[in-house]
């Protein structure tokens, strides 16, 4: 693991290595994805059906399509007690921090006898994206269902693929828990078109969350619009601070548990103290060998992963800020103190007994977050995601003689006469 | 203005087509736009000077990109004291309203020693599209520039195209009273690539919000991801609920007065009262013929205009949470007991004194709402959309004790040993 002063000659050059990483969707991604894309929205569940058949081995009817409540009963039992109390307890937390979010309508008369307000609702049907075979990821599951179900929504419906009929019982476990309502097995571009446009056995739904392959993002961006999405996804990061406090192991492991989740997977330490960063990158290398997934944590770390020894705090807080992670642990004797000076970060993890595996699993917030910089203007997927909101406006007939003169002005002004009419004729009919 | 019962023959497809209309963007332009954006990202200044030449005939340096302050002080000096005051009071208003939405950084500790929190944080620069030359609206400046600043963005920079120099100076003082930072005066593709990739003149920004033509919608969803967005925006539309209270004259105008915006806008009376429907029938006749923007009224109303009978209020208000308008007026006697029934619409007007051009101006309320039935899962442009949120995850030593066992767990369900290794590290190590 390459390791860097701020003032080293290729700092800059392997930052912007870092940044610009996954920045390209492959040649001919998109024109596929249109195909599938209309194919589904034409042919409905004919062309569904043999996609399905095409990419995952799976020769389905239209009723086979979805999961029936006895693969659910077999997928539960199929679970063992300890893994269901596990799921169960980060349910409940998932659920329990989300409840926090709520927000409520709300309704006010101002000093011109206006009543003005925001009603907010829940969507009434939403999709979630869950992936299938080799990676699949109860967790998943549990963070994009249950801030839909907190939210209020009606229907939460999830499409999974199964590859060749393999299905992971955590993952039907996880949906059985979170209240997911219906559960298809589907998945790529065509699961993300049947969930925006409907076919004869999937339906239409307002908003699909929840990770995919570059099919399945590429798809989301192409109908979002048409339905809502929950946000462009790219590869995952995290980037630590430290001032020399803790201990070099634990931040080693960390940075890993980032590397090993794919291989533009980016895991930056940014530490005050040089001899810190060269334990931890004497601790990376220990652990690397010894893992399972070692050849995808290898060529992130390798590729995309860096310790940078800063000249002091400030220093590594700007850079952490330049960066945007997605992750950000505060690897510090007092994270609280270094919290207002950070701007921009999906998630913030305070001091030293808090891995990023906390929050993917069981803290409560959700560990869907902002990627690749986005943290600069996306926020992790919550109860917002699922909420809608309507304006309302209520004139008496004094809020009108008041304010209508300054109404038709503006409209004039705008030169559109019939929007000043409106307000006119009601005055003179007053 | 065509008349439909819900039972006559012709209702479905009179409804299918207003709801389908402008679905398709015309051949080509994705092409076009593709190009801009990349020689722009590229080519930076350059090709923003050039294509600035080319689509607004003005040729620009660098440094006359921006609008100076004495053009600013020219356009106030412009504008009359009475459209400045009625421009006051509006931009007061929507400020006050949008006060009313902020949400605020918490923090909590649970049962498990552990703190949660979500930390909200206004984006850093925003970017605010507003059209030029004929078409040019003060109010949409004050709409998108005020909350951006209510929510506390830095700099707010706005575009605005001003083909062979001309410029409205309405929307300079506008721009002023919302307290833009910079003007540019620059518009199209041209201008969303200037913002979402930055060049040697124009800075980059976090979120781009506001109106355009079918090439500033397709570059803004082009670059989703790069930057945020603020919504897709399709044709606009109106939906009158009527229960045979109130003039059918003020109706018409209403709904005239979403005519006169553009030949692709719906205009839709929904009334229990047959006789009422047959008088706005007329009253729009009578409008139509003296509006400045007849032509284009009219083409909306022949186009996608229509008055339909419902058998009562229940009726009436599933077919509007089926559009799911932009823009829904409850003109009836008793609009308040029908409001719980509503599910999606953009802004609600209450009763006979509200008509919509009162939440074009200064209501309150955003007059940026999704259009084409994107009201089931998009919101009124609004203070969330300028800030971005972080989660907070804080363990104690006991809070690690107590819940690491089932992280651990869950990591290893998932097959990812360093997530699990981060954990049992540092529980080993307590």
């Amino acid at each position: 693991m390459r390791l860097l002063s701020f003032d080293d000659a290729g700092f800059e050059s392997a930052l912007g290595a870092i940044v610009a990483r996954g920045e390209k969707p492959p040649e001919g991604v998109e024109e596929t994805v249109r195909e599938i894309l209309e194919a589904v929205r034409l042919r409905k569940d004919a062309a569904l059906l043999e996609y399905t058949a095409r990419f995952d081995g799976m020769n389905l009817t239209p009723a086979g399509l979805e999961v029936s409540p006895a693969e659910i009963d077999a997928a539960l039992a199929a679970v063992d007690t300890v893994s269901l109390q596990a799921l169960q307890l980060a349910a409940d937390r998932i659920a329990a921090f989300h409840r926090r979010q709520k927000t409520e309508t709300w309704l006010t008369t101002d000093e011109q006898d206006v009543v003005l307000g925001q009603m907010v609702q829940p969507l009434e049907r939403v999709g979630i994206y869950v992936p299938g075979g080799k990676a699949s990821y109860p967790s998943s599951v549990l963070m994009n269902a249950i801030p839909a179900k907190v939210a209020g929504v009606e229907e939460v419906v999830m499409v999974v693929p199964m590859p060749r009929g393999e299905v992971n019982p955590h993952v039907l476990a996880a949906a059985h828990l979170a209240g997911v309502d219906r559960i298809f097995k589907i998945g790529g571009a065509q699961a993300v078109a049947a969930l925006a446009y409907g076919t004869e056995t999937v339906p239409r739904v307002d908003k699909i969350t929840g990770p995919g392959n570059i099919y399945v993002a590429t798809a989301k961006k192409m109908v979002f619009g048409q339905v809502d999405i929950d946000m462009i996804a790219g590869p995952s990061e995290i980037l630590v601070i430290n001032d020399g406090s803790g201990s070099p192991e634990h931040i080693a492991v960390d940075l890993l548990s980032q590397a090993e989740h794919d291989e533009l997977a980016a895991a930056i330490l940014v530490t005050t103290d040089a001899g810190f960063g060269r334990r931890v990158q004497q601790a990376v290398e220990e652990h690397l060998s010894t893992l399972q997934r070692a050849a995808i944590a290898r060529r992130s770390i390798e590729d995309f992963g860096a310790i940078l020894i800063a000249r002091d705090l400030d220093e590594a807080v700007a850079l952490s800020n330049r960066i945007a992670p997605e992750h950000l642990e505060l690897a510090v004797s007092d994270a609280f103190s270094l919290l207002p000076k950070i701007r921009h970060a999906g998630a913030i993890f305070m001091g030293h007994h808090c891995p990023e595996a906390a929050g993917d699993y069981l803290a409560g917030p959700n560990h869907t977050l902002p990627t690749g910089g986005t943290a600069r203007f996306f926020s992790p997927l919550g109860v917002d995601d699922f909420v809608k909101k309507s304006s309302i406006i209520s004139f008496s007939r004094a809020g009108l003689r008041r304010l209508g003169p300054a109404i038709v002005h503006l409209a004039g002004l705008e030169g559109l006469e019939a929007h000043g009419r409106s307000v006119s004729i009601r005055l003179s009919d007053l």
